[in-house]
């Protein structure tokens, strides 16, 4: 945390919370300490692994840091629990700020709000309202709002209705997972989390697989694509597009794929083919 | 809801809540009112009709009654504002109960229970404890349980892993559409909510369509489907298998589908063909 802070940069790879030891999750409270506000995940077809879905290529910006994720729980009686949902204005405007800086920047068209507004009228749609705001301020970026349920049916159904999603806490969760789905899963994904002053945390959102480790067998994909989102975070365009099109060359030539993909090669065996073609 | 509550079965079409004018949802106030405790929504790939996937064969069981949709919200400052989720040991024990019931009922082998406990570890994680416990009274129905975006992903790579979902609310509501997106849409897709005493109501739970409003063109067949599944409800099984083989092989033929399904046959038409099968 303390390079992270001095540097303004970081790449993390997954970490597993201990369970039942009081612990709270780790990559919560990394998120929680550094103030990372949007988590920003780009979802974008590989070319060469077959899923049901051709050019998918979407990019979700969750909000990372209140919502569901409050912590904030008691019971009220013996058999009756109830957990808060907290959403304010200033996160809202921040990470709708970030959603359309980063359509812009990315030369995106469409910034989609997904909410359930229409059941929670007070917190989701403060979210809404915010994002108005911002939206109105950037009128050359299509803006619209999709109610979530209705958002998930349509992923499924065509993913290229979207382009940018921007959402509260846990519909990010969700539909971030849900579009990893789309184009083979969390292996493939990378991720990036925003903060401050430029702060960036890129990191692999996959979990541990502690039922492989130390055997070689890991595909880094979603680590090694998170690294070139960091890259670009700080500027490096040419060096990312140089990797990210060697990471993408390993696996359309299908030589080297690891076994989550269906292939053979180790860990080592895949990393040496990208550098090949690097 | 006279007639539904003498009845103890009803049948109904979609409907729309005016907005802004104060009214609170029609169709949560059905639910609420008639003690409608659990959407069943199966969610079954219809022969000839082309989606990205092939035999899906999955039915979410959703909390209807509590979770998100409390009403319960509030402004705590300016600019603060917060929502209650509320989980009861009596609501999830009684879904439980009704998803392994309906499991037994229709020879299925396995029901996830869907949950996000590793963040909202007292109200997720009493809807999985209630879980637990019914599901330890059905030794011979597999009983697992899938973090809600674990579980969407998993949905998009591969449906064929899951069988009978149970959860709560706002989880049911987005995996029931998600669900439904994987065979097609809402345009297809039955659904009938269960109350105490047997009590049921169907419905089709697609919008109102108000474009295409009294110009013959909308699709009945969730309607229909949802009418099959209300008889199933009244033990008129052979008059339920019937009606839906009709319906399908309608669908399967290709020669009078409604504008959604990208024919150009009007309701009458679709109606006609449906009943000219029977
Ligand atoms: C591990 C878990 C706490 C985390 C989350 O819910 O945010 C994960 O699902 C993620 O998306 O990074
Ligand atoms: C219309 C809306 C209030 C409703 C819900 O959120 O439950 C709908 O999405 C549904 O699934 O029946």
């Amino acid at each position: 945390m303390e390079s992270v802070r001095k540097n303004g940069i970081g790449l993390k790879g997954p970490m597993t919370t201990p369970i039942g030891k009081g612990f709270r999750s780790l990559n919560l409270t990394l998120r929680k300490s550094l103030g990372l506000y949007a988590n920003v995940r780009p979802c974008l077809s590989i070319p060469g692994y077959k899923t049901p879905y051709d050019n998918v290529d979407l990019v979700t910006i969750r909000e990372n840091t209140e919502g569901e994720y409050s912590g904030l729980e008691h019971q009220v009686v013996k058999g009756v629990v109830e957990s808060l949902k907290i959403i304010t204005r200033h996160a809202s405007l921040r990470v709708a700020d970030y959603a359309f800086q980063y359509a812009r920047s990315n030369g995106r068209k469409r910034v989609s709000a997904i909410h359930k507004a229409n059941i929670m009228k007070k917190t989701d749609g403060l979210f809404l309202q915010c994002c108005r705001e911002v939206a109105e301020k950037h009128p050359d970026i299509v803006y619209e709002e999709v109610i979530i349920d209705n958002c998930c049916m349509m992923l499924v159904k065509n993913p290229s209705l979207f382009d940018v999603l921007v959402m509260p806490n846990l519909y990010g969760d969700i539909i971030s997972d849900l579009c990893a789905g789309l184009i083979g899963g969390l292996g493939l994904t990378p991720s990036c989390n925003i903060g401050d002053n430029g702060l960036a945390l890129a990191e692999a959102v996959h979990g541990t697989a502690p039922d492989i480790a130390g055997k070689n067998k890991a595909n880094p994909t979603a680590l090694l694509l998170s690294s070139v989102m960091m890259l670009r975070h700080l500027g490096m365009v040419e060096k990312a597009d140089r990797i990210q099109k060697a990471i993408l060359k390993t696996i359309e030539e299908g030589k080297y794929l690891t076994g989550d993909l269906g292939g053979k090669a180790s860990t080592t065996e895949y990393t040496m083919a990208v550098c090949e073609h690097l």
